[in-house]
């Protein structure tokens, strides 16, 4: 067993979920694991002076024009949200309250939060709608409901972003492969070939 | 022969270089042709708010890496210009120059300008190069050199940035396929695909 590939990702990001819909199955094919790292884009655009892929003119609609193609192509269900671009803190801390103990759950609860943001168009910026979609996968209610608020699992997320700026990860899905960066649910295709053939 | 494809591009864009090594051939495999259309992506800019790739923290460095690393996947010789980017007005006002008349030597000089600066250093921001480059094609000195400040050409070059953002175009390569917009040269898959498949 190789090296885990990192995935930083960020909630609100579609790519980033086409990306969690498919990178699971390809680092497997290579004998590789995946370590999910939720991360929030608004703090690095900050660091970048980037905005929203959406809120750019011209780019914006055909982002989404892209977008709908792009999961016809993969054959992944995709809705526009109605509420969109989020901040999806509360997501992250979810992910982050769970990762130490149960990584294996905490990377289902993180694809489960994408398919209901992006599937079922539910607000998973509220905190009822992530204790419920993490109870119905077995987390613990009361500890999960105290978590969202903990002032450790505050600073958890932002020290994972931190870390993720410090690394040079400026969008989502971004992936790093034995310290090989790849950028985009479009790069998957070329982490593939990197993993066949050991780079080029 | 089913209608030509529309092909955007800034002479500055390294990926609009790779695009434009790849997508006569591709484009031929349908039983299709190629309208190449280069634009000034700092005039888009203007109208996005966007910056040069390189100008933005984190991502610039990562552009670098991936530039490389897609030349090296599909076998396409390049070296970063020292004069990088660049605001190719001279390039665009040549392949116009001759583009009505004579669309086949007009595609010929875009990929020799791109080879010129993306592969041997040198400066298409030169008048001087831009000539040389272009009687090595066999195309009349004299006329050109008069032609690259000729009134009706910028004027020429002017409309051709309108219509590209009338379109949507926000970056290079930005290839039309029967109305349906592709951005990037790693959208030039999904294009082969479109093709196949009629949509999908």
């Amino acid at each position: 067993m190789g090296r885990a590939l990192d995935f930083y990702f960020d909630f609100s990001s579609p790519y980033g979920y086409f990306a969690a819909a498919r990178i699971d199955e390809l680092a497997a094919r290579h004998d590789r694991t995946v370590n999910w790292r939720p991360i929030l884009l608004g703090a690095v655009f900050k660091t970048t002076g980037q905005r929203p892929l959406t809120a750019i003119p011209l780019k914006g609609p055909y982002a989404k024009r892209d977008l709908h193609r792009s999961a016809r192509l993969y054959g992944i269900p995709f809705a526009v949200p109605s509420k969109f671009p989020i901040a999806a803190t509360g997501a992250c801390r979810a992910f982050y309250f769970l990762s130490d103990s149960d990584p294996a759950r905490a990377r289902k609860l993180a694809f489960e939060l994408y398919k209901a943001y992006f599937t079922a168009d539910r607000d998973i910026t509220s905190a009822d709608v992530i204790v419920d979609i993490a109870t119905s996968l077995g987390v613990d209610k009361e500890g999960l409901t105290a978590a969202l608020n903990d002032p450790a699992l505050k600073e958890r997320l932002r020290s994972e972003v931190d870390t993720a700026i410090g690394r040079g990860v400026f969008g989502s899905p971004y992936i790093i492969v034995d310290g090989e960066p790849f950028w985009g649910a479009d790069r998957l295709d070329h982490i593939d070939r990197w993993l066949t053939t050991a780079g080029w």
